[in-house]
């Protein structure tokens, strides 16, 4: 095992899968050898990667050719069509396990696809295996590692996922986010990445919690669309809510008139390269016309990073108060079989009453009614995607104000967006240290598509950064 | 097996329990022969009331004995100490297979008790059993009978639940409710039943639908409003509502000023005797100085009849669509599994694009609206539970509005408060033809305590009536 050299956002070349299919239909690629590439490629990075905890390669084998006869035929099903595709282990599978990264659902199968799964396999897709979790979702790191260096983390808790679509072994991963988990991971892994507006994907079994999304991982803005809209036209959106808006398309790329710079609970953590590197943006962003508009500069703006001041410690009560039972149940299975930082979650969530609950939901509409206010004052929110580079996974990153430690990095620039259900896409715009940093775009409620059409703009307008 | 002696309102006892904490204090009861005698009716009626699915004899015995030292020590946990409480066979246990009424589901066990369940044995209940739910919580039925005539239906999908208390097995059952599913089998079985206000009681890991309730059957408002708010209390509401508002003791009897009398779908429906019982009852409110709204009476209650008057289509278009990536995974199992009437919902849910589905969300949400418009018009809404006493079993009830069979009568009076969200409790009230039937009271979201109250009022105020 060595090293992978180091990381430059100018010339990394993620795996794409958009721009294959007319290939497929011009018969010069199929997705067999689509597929066969990705395989290559994790036979290569795997061992030392180690993002996968199943993989079904004969199925997705026998899933690819069936494919490559549709496009032979000139009729692919959908734009996923043969695109191989990593789940991440908290998401059900009919034809692998579903082991949630704890010891308690060791060979667990549930024996059906999730509402996302079965869309995406409905519409052709290549369901290749299951990506790591952290355990259960939530802090304790499973074994991956970052794919530009093996002594980071890669975040959490999407770790797989991000890793896979980082080290090019699959174009696309599903994760899901109900802290910090889609946007950072992707962030450190050079990943494009969304977590759309809660209750955009259906996150079928996983609904437990009320701030949990489903979200995408890839390397172009293109794929993470076609994945995006393909699930939520065939499962939906979650029950109650109207699902993903916008077109079947990805949006033309679209020049924001103003963007509110968001510092978040994360600028206090952020290193002096990745701010200098940040700032670069920034510059670029003025540049091209556009209008930065800071705290300083605007009361709403203000009013907002007052309101998300505490959303590290609002979702550690939110999801703690609503994960609880699930946390009883799994005390009462034995000793050993939760980690210490889940241990310390139950602790932290048992003293909390009804009421307590009741009051971290209002704060949580608060920062809401606060986002919702910006709408009229920019177009979107810019901020980092995470405090700097990946972590070294030797250090344990602790937040004294959420009293959980972060040893997959801290979701300081993520929390807001989980609590406010509001879509982010992240993009691999810098380089710090020759290791990926994401730049994060942030929308209000159902303006998914038009804020993957910022990031369209952004990404194809101003210059990545490398310090 | 010979039919039970004919009902009427007036004479038949239930079972309670919270009446039955004083001597256990006084050592002249204990929870153990509480229980013993709740077996003993068990072993007479079980053979043709059919309300089990399984029964855990030992561990209820144990439980009960736990809970029976406690009284003695003078420290019961709370006020569902010694309980015994039925389970719906949709709710998980940790200690009883869920089988869901389904032969998919034959043996399965999660190992985990729902959060409803934690709670309610963490406060001492006795968790005695599982009672039958018709196919999945739908509309296939199971083998229960109604403890009143073997021939007719307990109603449905609480089946077991509402047969059990009404046939005085047990003082406690839960059920669940998306249509029609607490309030309809115990208006058919003389149960008091609440389906509180959308998402106050933790439904666990039932959240999958999006106007899916937790319910509690009982005998004594009492005891339906202990295990509601002890529920409440220890495991909260559903994750993002505020869960049960109110105080832990049952509100004083209330007497309301205004009732709206609403008609709902069901209203069509009703036999004349029904309706004839029932308008004695209003009379009788009338009497007591209660002013009854009509919808002729006030365009408030007008607008709200006509914004709930396709309830029945909109429920099966809004669960169809929910469910629909769970029947897709249900069918793929193979042919057989699933019943007639469930593939009949996958087929109408199939046809659904997520453009139908947000329209049927906008009608749910004009239907809300024109219920907290009545808020300033009546105290709460009063109407039939049922449309008359449960049908016989050989006889299948189709709305043909809903193009849904309904075997275990039709939710018409249910499906409009399902869909508001809107805490009901059914009182039983009437006898038609020596048959319960339940009168239905409805109020405001997070107005359970007040409804409660208002409905002891009714009930200890106003005359039973037996036509």
């Amino acid at each position: 095992m060595t090293r992978r050299p180091g990381y430059h956002p100018s010339t990394h070349r993620g795996l794409t899968f958009h721009d294959a299919r007319a290939a497929f239909l011009a018969g010069s690629d199929t997705p067999r050898d689509y597929l066969e590439r990705c395989l290559a490629v994790i036979a290569e990075r795997e061992p030392q990667v180690k993002a996968w905890v199943t993989l079904n390669e004969a199925g997705a084998r026998a899933a690819a050719d069936a494919a490559t006869a549709r496009y032979r035929d000139g009729k692919p099903l959908s734009p996923v069509d043969g695109m191989p595709v990593g789940i991440k282990d908290l998401i059900e599978t009919r034809d692998m396990p579903t082991q949630m990264g704890s010891p308690m659902y060791a060979g667990y199968s549930s024996g059906r696809d999730s509402a996302s799964v079965y869309a995406l396999r409905s519409g052709g897709a290549v369901i290749l295996g299951k990506t790591v979790t952290t355990e259960l979702g939530f802090s304790h790191p499973g074994p991956t590692t970052n794919p530009f260096d093996p002594e980071r983390t890669p975040g959490g808790s999407s770790s797989g996922s991000a890793a896979a679509v980082g080290a090019a072994m699959v174009p696309v991963a599903l994760g899901s986010q109900v802290v910090g988990s889609v946007i950072r991971p992707a962030a450190f892994c050079a990943n494009v990445a969304i977590k759309p507006t809660l209750g955009a994907l259906n996150r079928g079994e996983r609904v437990l919690l009320s701030q949990s999304h489903l979200g995408v991982h890839g390397s172009s803005l293109e794929d993470i669309w076609d994945v995006s809209w393909h699930v939520a036209r065939v499962a939906g959106g979650d029950p109650g809510y109207p699902g993903l808006h916008g077109l079947p398309e990805l949006a033309p790329p679209t020049r924001p008139a103003r963007l509110a710079l968001v510092e978040t609970e994360g600028w206090s953590h952020v290193d002096a390269d990745t701010r200098h590197a940040f700032e670069r943006v920034l510059d670029g962003l003025r540049r091209a016309g556009v209008a930065i508009v800071t705290r300083a500069e605007h009361p709403a703006v203000e009013a907002f990073e007052r309101a998300i001041g505490d959303s590290l410690a609002l979702c550690r009560d939110v999801c703690g108060y609503e994960l609880r039972w699930q946390l009883w149940n799994w005390r009462d299975k034995g000793p050993g079989l939760l980690s210490d930082s889940m241990m310390q979650r139950l602790s932290m969530a048992d003293d909390m009453r009804p009421e307590d609950y009741r009051a971290r939901l209002d704060e949580r509409e608060e920062m809401r009614r606060r986002h919702a206010a910006l709408a009229p004052v920019v177009d979107a929110l810019v901020t980092l995607s995470c405090a700097g580079p990946a972590p070294l996974m030797v250090q344990s990153s602790r937040h004294l104000d959420s009293g959980i430690s972060h040893t997959t990095g801290l979701p300081a620039f993520n929390a807001a967006t989980s609590a406010l259900g509001s879509p982010a896409i992240t993009l691999p715009m810098l380089a710090v240290g020759a290791m990926p940093v994401g730049v994060q775009l942030i929308g209000q409620q159902h303006a998914d598509w038009r804020l993957a059409g910022i990031a369209r703009w952004l990404s194809s307008t101003v210059e990545p950064v490398a310090v």
